[in-house]
């Protein structure tokens, strides 16, 4: 172990030894101008006309030569031989160099007389005033943005000579399907080359994804020395198996030089580097996570190298939400959420695994910890780098706590208004701590039905001085869920799934064995717990078990029968000085709508009697029925 | 001019009109994923499939179940019947629920013996760590970024239904040439639409930019109907004359129903608003910063309120670098360069005009001024947003001066090198003014060839205790441009162009007519003055004079004779501490540079004998010579 990390690269010698070790492709192409968006200039551009190509007038008036003008007063007007009448916007021809505004003219005859001295060039709009021909518009390097088209196409420029590179994606692995194919137990689709090809292609990068090669030695060397010859970079993927990268770092001593494997780069490690006919070789590791890093502080830096424009990194300063550990030695890239609780940006780890790909899709930003640093307490301001727009953060709220279908379709009507959710599913209990500790706005907790709120309290952490408001969802209906439509009477004979203490699922099958005089322990795999209750339907489904509590919602997606035996309510808990949030205030309107009825309606498994009913749980727990009026979801107030 | 004002509708009217005045289309289109990159999602995207989608060992060791290692300890070893090898990543038999570390493990004979209960799960990868089946990948309005598309791969989509929307873009003006043909004097190229297809196809709008249509009302109207039909938006781009604008507006009432006509802003006020079949016509002024406005500031927000995703706004405040003024009662948009000179960054205004393309170019950002305020003081914190990556502003060095077609070539090699130029030419005074407030690191100057310093220093407004040193450039050699070849005898008969006191060709006339005795008011046009030495050029090669001075780069560029009769020095003032800046030290080795030599000998007009020596300016004005060696060109020291 310890020779294993003597051997790795820091992530600032892997950077200089990649950024230093090949000489740039200088490869360019040409591309039509309204195609050239997001590329780098190879050449600088240069105006092929001045524009204006000739002076222009800039006031409604006559174009006179400024020396016919001199000494022109009131006392002593001059009458032009030579002028010519012009409109904003006109020609000034040649032989005139100001123009005097028609307020300024008095028409005598055919003539016209003035009373002042034009000074050269006054109210003219001189060739060239925007653009000189010849002269430079976009230099070298320059990447081009939307606006510049216009003055590009104005200045007679059709088409741009940009940075071009090709890059040759291999994708090695036995597991590995290609896209579109369902991957059996133990394989795996081959996303990562997918990732791979387009996230360089925003930097402008040709990419090729090769044909997926198999774990075999010859086969890897056939396809590297093919894509060595065509491309200018070479991305090989390994499969996340060590036999794979073993079998790439052979080959890349055999035809080539192996530079380094291994970075302290969390997730990253197993990089490799290569130079293969002088060309780089680029081993990405197998778990989506690290093949991220990898493409993001490796790949594209390099690229940035050869003169290409870095994706946008867009900094912002935000407080830790929760303690995030660190492994000293290891530069460690971790995704965030970042979301605004008041005036303070608050940033959520995402899970700090390589394999799961969830916690970058839910993640807006990420957030670097340097190798010597052993991790932030909760509370540390930390620089984050958005992977969206910043402005998107403000019209986000933050959830906390047990996710139901129901807060995904409430979510899908917040898009279409421009509010965005942001949820995750650490349980009730890590909802009502976030809702204590300020780092949600609101907290989606399935509770026990109809039960008086005080119940809740000994859930609440910190309950401290806040005033807490439950606003009801909806009623979710819970049962068993089989494949065969077992009931409770068939469950001694069942293989079954539990979910974890404190769980609504958990609670309800509690209840129900209380009820029905059934030893916990005599049920065959009641120590058998998943997360909650989708995972119940999950195995279920898989024949894993026969038989487990979940929601109605989540049996029907999964196709499962479901015998219902109680009822939960989903409320979202949120402070009550926050209802006078707009944000809020849209999500109780849209709870209360007929659009979002007819979604739960829809969907099945729920009711909605008293969906919007607004409960106060006041300090002294004492249950307060919300003085607002009984919702018919009928009418058209939403 | 007041009723005019009076009808004007407010930057927030407008917008609140325009984003409430129409329904949203709801077009959607699916996409294959790879292609989604950028667009919003429209139907929440559902996993195919859990991932992983069976139980995976996360350690190497032995599956068992978990119930059969009940009361195993070292004084009581279990030997367990049924349990199964596995490798980290390999599939859990279904029939168990934990894996025990094969350090754990004692084998005996064909049996394992464990020592320790297994809990429930433990050292499992569990179905559905990732994503579970039908759990929610993307919600509606989600923007897709790159990484996105490793997840969306791995949990078996293929495809996605993203918002779409049609728009259908007019170009209206008699005036109006198409992309690639060369205009003519008074036509323009229809950039203005080009640009508003760039610009709205980056949010995933389908743009159809329709045949230019001239200045006709019944063309105008079968237009606008037949886009009507088609589009969800249709934008007509207006002329820059009153006449088109009022057809516009007249077609717009004639079939449907115009909102206004005139918005508060600048550039933009031209705006227009109509409805025709329930859609907006969006009237884009004809000016092409104008234009630019109204893209960002109404078609986009429309186009958000519709889901789809903002161009990102990355805003930074910034110190302005020289007063501002505004006009009250308009909200305006101005471009700006930040730059970041020590910690501050000082944004410099681009100019105000809806004209010149080359603002925006030559800006990263641009700020909004709200309607009330008048202006602002010199210094004046201000947000900018920015139009490019915040990281190159670090890489990125300021300078204001006289800008010469050496600088071009310089600039070209420092992008090769990750160094970018924002080079500005306000001339010589101008650029030591900026250098003497600290808003520029260096200014490019052309100077009397072998002058004394000293000499200098009656420009410099601030010297006060700064030390400047000079970086010398390239000599630059300065003559006469005609078409003809005229020389200095010559030049009584011909018509001259000039340029402005104190810039280098007026400088060099000056001697040149005093050294031939020749009364500089007999010259005809001396008093026509031009900005500066392209513009000579451009006067010259356009025929508006017969000769005038310029360098012989600029001539030659332009195609024009060139007698020799003076030469110029042009140097780079920088602060003395400054030489130590990375970035500086980084132009020295490229002025330095065999490259950059050779540059100078290809495009001709420069003797670069002491090009790279460093001159100081002392407080008291003495001149030092450098104490670096001789440069020479051809060793490859650079």
């Amino acid at each position: 172990m310890v020779k294993r990390y003597l051997e790795l690269r820091s992530l600032e010698e892997a950077l200089t030894l990649l950024t230093t070790a090949f000489a740039a492709p200088r490869r360019t192409e040409k591309v039509p101008v309204m195609q050239s968006v997001g590329r780098v200039v190879a050449e600088p551009v240069y105006a092929k006309y001045s524009v204006p190509e000739v002076n222009l007038s800039a006031m409604d008036g006559i174009a006179v030569r400024s020396r016919d003008t001199l000494g022109a007063s009131d006392q002593n007007p001059v009458t032009l031989d030579h002028c010519a009448r012009v409109n904003t916007g006109n020609i000034i021809p040649p032989e005139f160099d100001a123009v005097i505004m028609i307020e300024d003219v008095w028409e005598s005859g055919s003539h016209f007389q003035v009373r002042r001295a034009a000074v050269p060039w006054q109210h003219v709009r001189p060739a060239g005033e925007d653009i000189k021909e010849n002269k430079l518009v976009l230099p070298r390097g320059h990447l081009i943005r939307p606006f510049d088209i216009g003055a590009l196409v104005t200045y007679g420029i059709t088409s741009i000579e940009v940075l071009a590179v090709n890059v040759g994606i291999i994708p090695t692995g036995s597991e590995l399907v290609p896209l579109g194919v369902r991957p059996g137990p133990g394989q795996v689709v081959e996303s990562n080359t997918v990732m791979a090809q387009v996230f360089l292609s925003q930097m402008g990068a040709h990419c090729t994804r090769l044909p997926i090669v198999h774990d075999d030695p010859d086969l890897i060397r056939d396809a590297l020395r093919s894509a060595v010859r065509d491309n200018d970079l070479v991305i090989i993927s390994a499969g996340s198996s060590a036999g794979t990268r073993d079998f790439t770092e052979s080959v890349i001593r055999s035809i080539g030089e192996l530079l380094f494997h291994g970075v302290a780069v969390k997730p990253g490690k197993p990089m490799m580097l290569g130079r293969v006919e002088g060309k780089p070789v680029l081993g990405l590791p197998g778990y989506p996570l690290a093949a991220q890093s990898v493409l993001r502080e490796f790949a594209a830096p390099l690229l940035e190298s050869w003169g290409f424009a870095p994706a946008p990194r867009y900094p912002v300063t935000a407080r830790l939400a929760q303690a995030l550990t660190s492994d000293p030695g290891f530069d460690e890239f971790v995704p965030l959420f970042v979301g605004c609780i008041g005036d303070t940006l608050y940033g959520t780890p995402h899970g700090k695994g390589g394999f799961a790909q969830m916690a970058t899709v839910k993640a807006n930003g990420y957030t670097h910890i340097p190798a010597p640093v052993e991790g932030y307490e909760a509370g540390t301001e930390l620089t984050v780098f958005l992977t969206t727009d910043p402005g998107s953060i403000e019209r986000t709220l933050i959830l906390t706590g047990t996710l139901d279908p129901a807060l995904e379709e409430l979510a899908g009507l917040a898009h279409d208004e421009g509010l965005y959710i942001h949820a995750t599913n650490p349980g009730n209990t890590a909802g009502f701590l976030a809702l204590g500790n300020n780092t949600c706005h609101a907290s989606p907790l399935v509770l026990p039905a109809r039960s008086p709120l005080k119940t809740y309290t000994s859930l609440i952490k910190n309950p401290d001085d806040r005033e807490l408001a439950f606003i009801h969802i909806a009623t979710i209906e819970m049962g068993i869920a089989s494949r065969d439509g077992l009931n409770v009477t068939d469950l001694a004979n069942a293989r079954f799934i539990n979910t974890r203490k404190g769980t609504p699922s958990r609670m309800v099958l509690d209840t129900l064995l209380a009820a029905e005089g059934i030893d916990p322990l005599e049920l065959n795999g009641y120590l058998q717990e998943v997360h909650d209750s989708p995972a119940v339907a999950v195995a279920v489904r898989n024949g894993f078990a026969d038989a487990g509590i979940c929601t109605s919602s989540i049996a029907s997606a999964s196709g499962l029968q479901f015998i219902p035996v109680a009822h939960a309510d989903y409320e979202l808990a949120v402070q009550r000085d926050l209802l006078t949030d707009p944000r809020i205030g849209m999500l109780i309107t849209l709870i209360r709508s007929p659009a979002y009825h007819a979604l739960l309606m829809k969907s099945g498994g729920y009711s909605t009697e008293t969906t919007g009913m607004i409960r106060h749980l006041s300090t002294d727990s004492i249950l307060t029925e919300s003085p607002l009026p009984a919702i018919n979801p009928e009418s058209p107030q939403g």
